[in-house]
């Protein structure tokens, strides 16, 4: 007998029907199988897009600590719920909300960090014959205020409770079969991955691709809790994300993302003195704007002037190129330009450590298709090219068949 | 400055835009009369009938641990919303939950009763320059388990949290201007009361009159909390309920209320043997049934046989037939008649007891209009007459005339 903790997203849970098929597959690995099972669940679908409108409608800045009492009453009526759907089939069920099930967080609002679980009344609930569902995204700080873990936060509140429950297995049922070599939608030559490390899927998740959030891989790498990403209407396996051992599939690659959701801001002939990067980027960072890549080149010739790029997140946008206009001004550059019409494309696997060469095959392969290379950026197991946003599925699938990708 | 706890009902909370109403109403309390204010709300109007029907939907008998998580969020949003509208008019709010706000009741799923409420949070809260705003209907078992205290609930947890924090007074805010000499609805004469007792409160909740939740009354007149009943959007003084004194308007009568809710079965010919009364009213309360009038004549004559009548809710009116059928046969009477076309009409009056003939006015009264009284029964400070539906208005308007309860 195995402890499995299986989360569902909104997707999974759109309508009672849904909701009750759910049920069953959660019986399924109870009774057929014979396991404990803790399940996790996200609000309906919608649901948390309703009740946040209706935040919005009532006030210009809602209060954060509102907004999260608000908002978790998403994952309370799933819960509830689904617990009379299984009770309704002849099982045992019982609901725990976030201070119910003891996941205590820090008071950040709406992006609150989970720093403990204590897992005794779950697994009293769990001798007792329950099926136990744990409302995810949410918990409680010290003082008893309700908290939420942000967008997503219930793969992070499933991995958690699989960590500290010292599960088997903590299984993120979606709509999707799995992670992919690259997204399905834009390449039909996607395929599906058997395995992949922690490190890869950090690097995914971080690049765009939205199979699981990034705090939930961070947590599971921590804890070494295997992550199984399933779709939640078939039984065929998905994706196991486990630590990176001699045993995997030894590809030199392992998926090609890309994120649609960055613009590039670029400062012309920036005085080449030191100090520049600095007065550029700090009153970006300083207004909790997030900078991801940035280009800076040595200037060459006569001219004491170089240019300077970074991307920040799409929403972030006008806001930064306000900042970053007076900035220039302040330190003499040229003019301010922005773009956001572009995409980051990226290759990651932990194979290309000891590979030479992976870069210029890259390269090569969007130099092919006339794709001009914007910026450029690296890490250990990853490259990052940001191009031209009409060239991205073009670029996707050039890069996934120079890799081989499509084939197993 | 003065302490005040104000309950608004589901229909003052319909809309954002009635939240909000609300919320300047609220802070009209605390700014311009300078008192320091809990409200208590309720679920925005229709939102637990939607919960309710979900759990219909998704279950045939839902399990009611699993009702009371479901339906307790439909008044965690309202206090999220108020409290957002509140901050956005420039003043501290802060929500609190059944469970934060310390209300401890019985387990008793779906109609738990409040043992005991810490306050210390609350007053830290206040003292600290807040609107609370307290969930209403709901509280937590001693074991962290949510509960709801029933339908209504939310005007007990006003009174409860008023009598824990010794408040000035209760104020029910609702869509009606106060009590009424009777529902104004059938009576155009009606006029409405600027005081009455905890004691004609009581009759008036427990015989049919909506206007406040009869557990709340209880406890008010237990704590000995001044109610103040009235309407949210006027500002005009609604009806003050307190403990009877000699200040009091010396009326003997408050007020006729009716109930169209209740059902009569009435058992012929029961042998005139001891126990009969018994053994026909056993299975009927021991199914959880509530009798509310008893009628049994001696019998007079030659046959030892006598009719024996008695009301139940309209709800159970199906099932408490087909108990009594089955009795009837064991007992031998003759058979089971049930009217549901029935009125049960009242008056209310602590002032009755020092005046003899209220009850021959009123069955004068009743007569002169040709309505025949079907059951009587009475208490030290009422008088209820069963009569047929039809002449539900009819009997109203007649008895309130007769005892001029339409004059000043």
């Amino acid at each position: 007998m195995a402890l499995i903790v299986q989360k569902y997203g909104g997707t999974s849970l759109g309508s009672l029907d849904l909701i009750r098929q759910v049920a069953e597959r959660v019986i399924q690995t109870r009774k057929r199988e014979g396991h404990q099972v803790v399940v996790v669940l996200s609000a309906m679908a919608g649901e948390t897009d309703r009740l946040i409108g209706m935040a919005g409608d009532i006030s210009e800045s809602p209060d954060p600590r509102e907004v999260d009492v608000l908002i978790s009453t998403g994952e309370q009526v799933s819960v509830a719920l689904f617990c009379m759907a299984v009770r309704d089939l002849g099982f045992k069920a019982r609901s725990l909300l976030g201070f119910q099930a003891k996941i205590i967080t820090d008071n950040l609002y709406g992006r609150a960090r989970i720093q403990d679980i204590d897992v005794t009344r779950i697994r009293d609930l769990l001798d007792r014959g329950n099926i136990v569902a744990v409302a995810g995204f949410q918990g409680f700080d010290e003082r008893g205020n309700i908290t939420t873990l942000g967008r997503g936060g219930s793969d992070t509140t499933a991995v958690a409770l699989a960590a500290a429950l010292e599960a088997d297995v903590c299984e993120i049922y979606t709509d999707v079969s799995g992670v992919y070599t690259t997204d399905p939608r834009i390449c039909e030559e996607a395929r599906k991955l058997e395995t992949v490390s922690y490190e890869e899927m950090l690097e995914m998740s971080s690049l765009g691709a939205k199979v699981l959030e990034i705090r939930s891989v961070e947590f599971a790498m921590k804890f070494g809790v295997p992550i199984h990403v399933r779709h939640s209407q078939t039984d065929e396996p998905g994706t196991l994300i486990v630590k990176e051992d001699e045993d995997m599939e030894h590809m030199i690659i392992s998926g090609v993302v890309y994120n649609r959701n960055e613009a590039r801001i670029t400062v012309t002939k920036v005085p080449d003195k030191p100090g520049m990067a600095a007065a550029i980027l700090s009153p970006v960072s300083n207004a909790g704007i997030i900078v991801d890549m940035i280009i800076q080149n040595t200037s060459i010739g006569s001219e004491d002037a170089t240019d300077f790029s970074f991307s920040v997140p799409m929403n972030d946008f006008e806001r930064a190129m306000r900042l970053v206009r007076d900035v220039a001004k302040e330190i003499g550059a040229e003019k301010v330009v922005g773009d956001d019409s572009i995409t980051k494309i990226s290759l990651v696997g932990v194979g290309m450590r000891n590979h030479a060469g992976v870069a210029t095959k890259m390269f090569d392969a969007l130099a092919k298709e006339g794709i001009n290379i914007l910026m450029i950026s690296t890490s250990e197991i990853k490259i990052s090219c940001v191009i031209s946003d009409k060239y991205t599925e073009l670029a996707v699938r050039a890069v996934h068949s120079a890799f081989g990708l499509d084939k197993e």
